[in-house]
């Protein structure tokens, strides 16, 4: 079930295993904060963008009874993704497409989807930009393959009407996350920032929009706190990687 | 000195004796938050919109050798200010001018300011918003006589290039803030967000904008709390009211 090169990794709190590689894909903290945020609809249908090794949409298989169906772009990561979907025999509830953002209609009706997940790549492609030389990580990392704006175009697509795009990012692209939700009528509801310590800046950030939600009514949600003066997880943190 | 009704308040931090009116017109911590945000030109020119009666000018008259000028529509919260700036012997630096925001450029030069501090009314007028009876309350707390875009708008005339826009408001209204901004070239830069106590959605935003900035680099700081969970100030609130 193995390749060489590939563990098994276990997230305790979803008791979900994960089939990763250090060389290729594994899933960070903004994968396990992300599967943490929305409310999640108890049936009816997820999508999980840019899924990578699946993560997400594994530990939101344990808050939901909904169909969840990811879309990644690379073999090696959606043949992960696969074989933990098998793993943990969760393959009535969950399916892993290997296709681009732009095929993702040709799998999901467009207008139809609950709840977008999205942990897409948080780099702007620039001539400038110092790229990990390992292509599968340079790919989940920066906008080769996509972009900000087709991936929030493409949730708008997918969601039905009140429908919602949960997305994981980080601070300094929030002005552009807010543009292109509205430009693709994705109205933003509700943001929660991460901070790694008190006394330091936000490093990520959690939104929800509501496809052609109303424009009023934002919300910026308590803050989360990862990790403690001793570099310990705080108490929220660890419930979502340990348990509570 | 005083009108009936008057009383002077002091804010210990910084030393400044303030002349207000429960009937007419009191400073909110919002004043203290917003005086504490920005980092301060030492000389030059600031601008302080919707004075009200000067508590954020005066404070800021501590922490810069800048001329501080400050505008008020409300004859009687304009009239305190005056005599406020006499009580604490600030004529060589301060001047409060009762005037409309449409009018601000006939006592200030366009394009002539470092710095514009703005504290404004919060709330949409709307033929639902219940408004306090209480005129000088409702014109201070309602957009009655100007508007989030006015605002905006005035501060980028006054600004020079690179000259910064500080603003307190409320999380509900972020968004038409960074639209209102954007749509008059101020590039955001900087947020915080305040949270009446930890576990609790932000209730207060800071936002600082650069007058033709550049549009990338927007960082969210670190979170400020009011209270801890007996209600008092914690330590960073306790130190801007009270002084270290």
């Amino acid at each position: 079930m193995l390749l060489p090169g590939e563990r098994i990794d276990q997230l305790f709190a979803d008791d979900i295993q994960i089939i990763q590689s250090k060389e290729v894909f594994s899933f960070s903290i903004d994968a396990v904060l992300l599967a943490n945020f929305p409310s999640f609809p108890k049936n009816g249908k997820i999508v999980d963008l840019c899924a990578g090794n699946g993560a997400v949409g594994l530990f939101a298989s344990r808050k939901t009874k909904a169909q969840i169906i990811q879309i990644e772009l690379q073999h090696r990561l959606a043949d992960m993704g696969k074989r933990s979907i098998q793993l943990n025999q969760l393959a009535e509830q969950m399916t892993m497409f290997e296709l681009g953002l732009k095929n993702a209609t040709s799998v999901v009706k467009p207008d139809s989807v609950d709840l977008v997940l999205c942990n897409p790549p948080y780099f702007k492609e620039l001539p400038t930009s110092q790229k990990n030389p390992n292509p599968h990580l340079a790919i989940a990392r920066h906008e080769i393959h996509t972009t900000l704006t087709e991936v929030i175009d493409v949730s708008a697509k997918l969601l039905k009407t009140t429908g919602r795009l949960a997305m994981v990012h980080r601070p300094d692209r929030f002005l552009d996350i807010l543009h292109a939700m509205e430009s693709a009528n994705i109205a933003p509801k509700r943001v929660r920032f991460v901070y790694p310590k008190v006394g330091k800046e936000a490093n990520t950030l959690l939104i929800e929009g509501i496809k052609q939600g109303k424009k009023d009514g934002f919300r910026v949600l308590p803050p989360l706190f990862t990790y403690d003066e001793q570099n310990n997880y705080l108490p929220e943190m660890k419930a979502m990687l340990y348990g509570d």
